[in-house]
């Protein structure tokens, strides 16, 4: 007999490699990674070990790579909805963070959406917003991966007053964190309309120096490309190209405005697209051509968006919509099947943060980064087809269990990590002052 | 101190008459009414019942009104998904109806959709399928209100072989609940496509003398309208009102395919219109001009349509679906309000069926039809806005309890009137049989 740290039996396993379905198969875990996938009558020949578990009513999948969040504001969740996007920033969201962005509310924030991710089944997560220690510990702590940008915007923040200091506690960031065994970062302009070409060139720079990917909202809504036009003739992608940023190292979030001429910049540019369908519905930002990236040859990868315009961290819903979304905006019920929905959410995410060698899938040699999701509830009953189900009918409270590189961060519902009365109090004390302060 | 039956306070109580929100408050109900509304200090100092509780961290709403269902197919959820309708219909749906619709099939598949509404927070629902009264045992077994069609289409099925049967069979069933408190019937053809006109006229009699409402599929896909245009040179619509079937007394339910002749005969006539965004998206359908009926005058309530095609009856999920598909299809992110949206899985699907001086608000007066829902979660933290934060953040899961007509159907999550162990036991022994059957 081999001996390894753990073994875990489960009814279907689900590697998200391909679209391939294995039953009553056993995951095999030694030092946080992979050592092996087999069906469970020859695990239970061939390895032993300390830990050995059976989810005899649940799928295991890779967990969950939330490929674009704001997870700092999560404190501000619902604090306005149903607004235009100015109005909702220049009255609501702006005033809130001017009065309350700080180490103290990021760190808060992002413990709270670190719980609400493991609860969900995200076990990755890409990150854009400000004091990037804040974030890093409490992801630290939670035991999450994650990417977390090094955020520049061409005006003073709580953070940082000039481009230079953005690009400065990047630096001490970057220094601090690249040793990390589960974390590091990107670079992270804003967008083309809050940070300026030759702020991007410097940050292009930067990124190649240090190896980093460019994490950036990129042609998210009208407005964006009318005012780029006014402005330069160019519409983003073009200004973006011509300043050779249109790489596979180039993260593009939402790209729901997409031309003719932006298709032919991405398909020779190929860079990662990432997908927000609810913050794209909800916000009216417009619906991003999915498929076509896909058929170009792009990776399209999922995100949620921040919990402040979403409102949630929810990756299985995200997966729902995204799906829907692709469907009708094709007129093709058979666009975006629920297999390479799952793939988008997981594999998709790793490969657009450059992880693809680390997590995103069940293959031997990656970290065990992975969820069980209990399927013998009424609402996933019967069950025809695990991965249609997962996608189609299952909520996120069904994802029972969550490890990542092998250590359990949620068991039967259960945080091992996380306080979570302790958050609920806390995040009570923070809405109360920030609801006064709106007032 | 007046007498009541049951006393219940809660943090908020939304009444869905308007968009207010009470603070606070308790409901007072007697013999299955709501008999006062009142602030809880108020209500202390004027009533005594034998059973008073507090929900001090959630908030009641009116039960959903689930507009749109075929729980009597829920046994065949998930069975074929990311098909194009002809083909899911003709190679998967109708195989599996032909070989296992049954009295005995409906009535297990509706208990388990019973369980699911539930569980969801539905209170009343609007059926459109076969074996009426299995699906009344069920629904009358779970304590659930709603409406069942006396279906009719023009070709044989186990239920019936002939238009005379259909009418027949619902004729006995019409007479058999007439008087029954929670469980009511309708017409309902199932589509211009399946029921010929003559069959229509015959079955809009049928409704006038009995005084039912008529329940139909119309312009769901772009198909059937381009097969009616090309058989009639007349669209769906059109044709219903030649016929004189186009009055609120008309629910028409998807109406996906909308242009300017449709909307005048609509503006004219006001039928009830049900919204099924997810099932419209899913199968790629089209996108109800929701708004736009709106602004005619219309009344608009929400369904899920069936879990075979859906894949499930969760109103929550759908109500968030409404609203991000209002946004983005009229560009306007301010359109469909959360509290618009609550309205319309609600008072506007008791208008829709006739019923909304029964149900659908929390009025006195009306049934104590209502469910209350857990905010102090993770999910749902920190929490500014309840109806906001109910739209856009909760899952069905956070609902805890359910009443109608002052019965309790849900306590704290356990099931009270169904048995959710034989539930799933049944349903995988179904399973069994209709897998081995597709193979």
């Amino acid at each position: 007999m081999k001996q390894a740290d753990q073994i875990i039996h489960a009814r279907w396993v689900i590697p998200c490699e391909d679209l391939s379905i294995l039953e009553n198969h056993a995951l095999i875990i030694e030092k946080g990674k992979i050592i092996d996938l087999l069906p469970s009558p020859e695990a239970e020949k061939t390895y032993s070990a300390p830990l050995i578990e059976h989810f005899s009513t649940h799928a295991l999948t890779p967990g969950f790579v939330n490929t674009h969040t704001h997870i700092g504001m999560n404190l501000f969740r619902g604090l306005a909805d149903d607004l235009a996007l100015m109005d909702w920033l220049n009255h609501h969201i702006w005033p809130a963070e001017r009065a309350w962005v700080s180490h103290e509310l990021v760190y808060d924030a992002s413990l709270l959406a670190a719980a609400e991710m493991i609860r969900g089944g995200t076990t990755c997560f890409n990150e854009m917003f400000f004091f990037l220690q804040a974030t890093a510990q409490a992801a630290d702590q939670a035991g999450l991966r994650g990417k977390i940008g090094i955020t520049v915007i061409d005006f003073p923040t709580a953070w940082a007053k000039s481009m230079d200091e953005y690009l400065d506690k990047g630096l001490g960031f970057y220094e601090e964190y690249k040793n990390h065994e589960r974390l590091g970062c990107t670079m992270a302009p804003h967008a083309i309309y809050t940070v300026a070409e030759n702020t991007l060139t410097k940050i292009q720079r930067f990124a190649e120096k240090y190896r980093l990917r460019i994490n950036m909202h990129v042609q998210e809504t009208a407005d964006e490309v009318r005012q780029s036009l006014a402005q330069t003739q160019k519409r983003p992608l073009r200004r973006l190209q011509d300043i050779g940023m249109v790489t596979p190292d180039l993260i593009a979030v939402h790209m729901t405005q997409i031309d003719e001429e932006d298709l032919e910049i991405v398909r020779q540019g190929k860079p990662q697209v990432v997908h927000c369908p609810e913050s794209n519905m909800k916000l009216a930002s417009g619906s991003s051509p999915v498929q076509t990236f896909r058929s170009l040859g792009l990776n399209v990868a999922l995100g949620t968006d921040g919990a402040a315009s979403n409102n949630d961290l929810d990756m299985i819903g995200e997966m729902r919509a995204a799906a829907f979304l692709a469907k009708l905006s094709t007129q093709n019920p058979q666009t975006l099947s629920a297999g390479e929905t799952l793939q988008m959410a997981t594999l998709n995410g790793a490969k657009a943060l450059g992880l693809e060698q680390i997590t995103g899938s069940l293959r031997v040699g990656k970290a065990a980064d992975f969820i069980a999701i209990q399927l013998d509830e009424i609402e996933t009953q019967p069950l025809y087809h695990p991965v249609s189900q997962i996608v189609y009918a299952t909520s996120r409270q069904q994802v029972s269990d969550v490890w990542v590189a092998g250590k359990r961060l949620m068991k039967n519902r259960e945080l091992l990590t996380l306080d979570e009365r302790e958050l609920l109090r806390k995040t009570k004390e923070w809405q109360q002052k920030i609801k006064v302060n709106q007032a």
